[in-house]
């Protein structure tokens, strides 16, 4: 940053195109305020406030029918919603194979359910796990593959599947980014085992914080259910260790009304995303995801790769004009979970292990993408990444 | 029941007393609707609708300043509260000595963490682990000891601290039901290295859902701040395996309104209290807590203890007599935790161990009791204790 300050040629550039009021990397789409104080009236007049209340009804089987997923379970957040997976499959011990690009919370479940991760290198295309470098890593100690849908990018869940049938093994899915991603005409969300999903507000699709766990089967939506309520099966039956895991009515009135405004902020995203390919296209060194045949995107984050060899500066200078500019992009995902002084010591955190990962996660900027993100901002954001070198 | 309805004498009681509207066991004081829809205001105008916003920040100062607490971290309830507090202890494996008389959660989080409950029998008068039971369940595998302040009475804090001390154990307070209480002028949650409070809807005091943490230094604090977000340090640092225990904006609001009406709602039940007490104090088999010197209670609950030789009717009769009369009254705490079936194959779960426990919880009944609850119901609901037999 330093070296950029007092660099004549970025200081020019950052004076130029510095915005008084800061872009952030996401905001969320907000209902509206006057139907959110209506159903705040029905809370009030009814005081219930949490526990499967009407709202809570109302948005799991809403919810369910958008996303055409038959067995669903609102939580309060997706982190609860990926560690209380585990349980459900009574994963509590040995390992589950994984990937190091990604947010800390597909980790860390692991490790509340005394897991050990073994992190395996991800696709250069999709930047998800690669399902060839899967099976070396299996030992008689696997319990599962956890896959993440990076950026709503499909996993290869076919190729997932099929080594999961070999070997005997669960498959979880951090769908955390994937609202709404299809395969063809079925939702992401009805391959593997169990598909967790979030609603935190800086997703796509947010109900204030929330998540949801989407299963296979009824018997195993219900033992979800318990294992998110606390074990509670009847007024004087508890059937296991469960946990609180349970979504508000505050959370689920919210989330209810973005269900009428998610396809709107899809689309604005699309356009936006479409903009942002067109004017990168041609950028020495900078590579934008293009969609994948047979599948329907989400448009949830726009990450870029900057090639610093080809581009002529690193992802990290570009970041810090960036943020010099008032524009705040993202490196997600950097540093690699593999790399947390937590997990660093483990066998298959070894960067040789980890090469593409590694040089995704140095290279990746996400940059700022929402609905109401202004096509002004984005031009500007593209003329910086054009002109900086 | 079936006995109870083809009882003449149930029968016309029940034809008499049954109320048109169902009364609960409990409900929650709301604040002003109008003042929680400035709030509202505030969050659409900056879309903040969580990770540390004003609402949070303001909350947690005021709640701390009110409790009278140092060291306080805001939860988005009060059993990932407690699941953290043994994460920060490190406890995560072998033995915790607690109470089978409470809430699943105290007991669940143990297993959570990968530890075994050790089940204490619990104090005939103030129904919290008896610490004179403590000492002979110590083992080389005891990490702490967790007591629950069962109704807000406070445990015999001085004397499990006492034991703690001589055998190096932490103890951890499930505070769940102790907001506001005392011991002199100090808060019940300065006691024990941890207390974990629950802010749930059913509570006296309550953010919807929602929980905090208490702890006795601010390098503690730091650390619970970090377990509750991921482990996030930083922009780019992860320094351990956190979760997602946040609360959000939604929450602080409520809480912080909430914190102006909490007064109000302790004395209204405390009134209700003292008539409860009055007009149920020459029942035969009938027995009501009492205030303790010394300690500032908080009137959350209002258990009776029902002596069926005594009394001539079980607690489970008079609970089906209150139900068909329209009034919900709750088994809290029945069955005892220790009778779940996940843990009662531990030797510590032995019926003959937990004599006590055993007694009050086939025993104990809370009747309905909060601030809205009109003395008319009350003089109904005593009527019907005292007609019974």
């Amino acid at each position: 940053m330093d070296n950029l300050l007092t660099n004549g040629r970025y200081r020019e550039l950052i004076r130029h195109y510095r915005l008084d009021e800061p872009i952030y990397v996401t905001r969320p789409r907000m209902p509206s305020l006057e139907a959110y104080g209506d159903c705040l009236k029905h809370i009030w007049d009814t005081k219930w406030l949490t526990n499967n209340g009407l709202y809570h009804r109302e948005f799991e089987k809403k919810l369910s029918r958008y996303l055409g997923v038959e067995h669903l379970n609102l939580f309060v957040n997706g982190t609860i919603a990926l560690l209380v997976a585990l349980q459900a499959l009574r994963i509590n011990s040995g390992e589950v194979i994984t990937t190091p690009f990604t947010f800390p919370a597909s980790t860390h479940v692991l490790h509340w359910n005394r897991v050990r991760p073994v992190f395996c290198d991800i696709d250069p295309k999709t930047y998800n796990i690669d399902p060839n470098k899967i099976e070396k890593l299996i030992t008689p100690d696997t319990k599962a593959i956890l896959g993440v849908h990076v950026y709503g990018t499909p996993c290869d869940v076919e190729a997932i599947q099929t080594l999961a049938n070999r070997h005997g093994l669960h498959v979880i899915y951090d769908a955390a980014h994937a609202f709404g991603v299809k395969i063809g005409d079925r939702s992401i969300l009805e391959y593997g085992d169990l598909s967790a999903m979030s609603f935190h507000a800086t997703k796509l699709f947010t109900s204030i914080e929330g998540g949801a766990l989407v299963s296979r089967t009824k018997v195993q939506a219900e033992r979800i259910y318990y294992l998110k309520n606390f074990g509670i099966a009847g007024e004087e039956t508890v059937i296991g260790p469960g946990i609180n895991g349970k979504m508000n009515e505050f959370q689920a009135a919210f989330g209810l009304l973005e269900l009428d405004i998610v396809d709107q902020e899809m689309r604005a995203r699309r356009e936006r995303t479409l903009l942002y390919r067109e004017r990168l296209a041609d950028v020495p060194g900078i590579t934008v995801m293009q969609d994948m045949p047979n599948v329907t995107h989400n448009y949830g984050y726009f990450p870029i790769l900057v090639d610093p060899a080809k581009y002529g500066c690193s992802r990290d200078e570009l970041h810090d004009v960036f943020r010099a500019c008032n524009i705040i992009t993202r490196k997600y995902f950097y540093p690699l979970c593999s790399t947390y002084p937590c997990y660093s010591i483990l066998p298959s955190a070894h960067k040789q292990n980890l090469e593409i990962a590694e040089r995704i996660s140095l290279q990746v900027l996400c940059l700022p993408l929402y609905g109401d993100l202004s096509r002004d901002t984005i031009e500007v954001i593209c003329h910086i990444v054009r002109n900086l070198t």
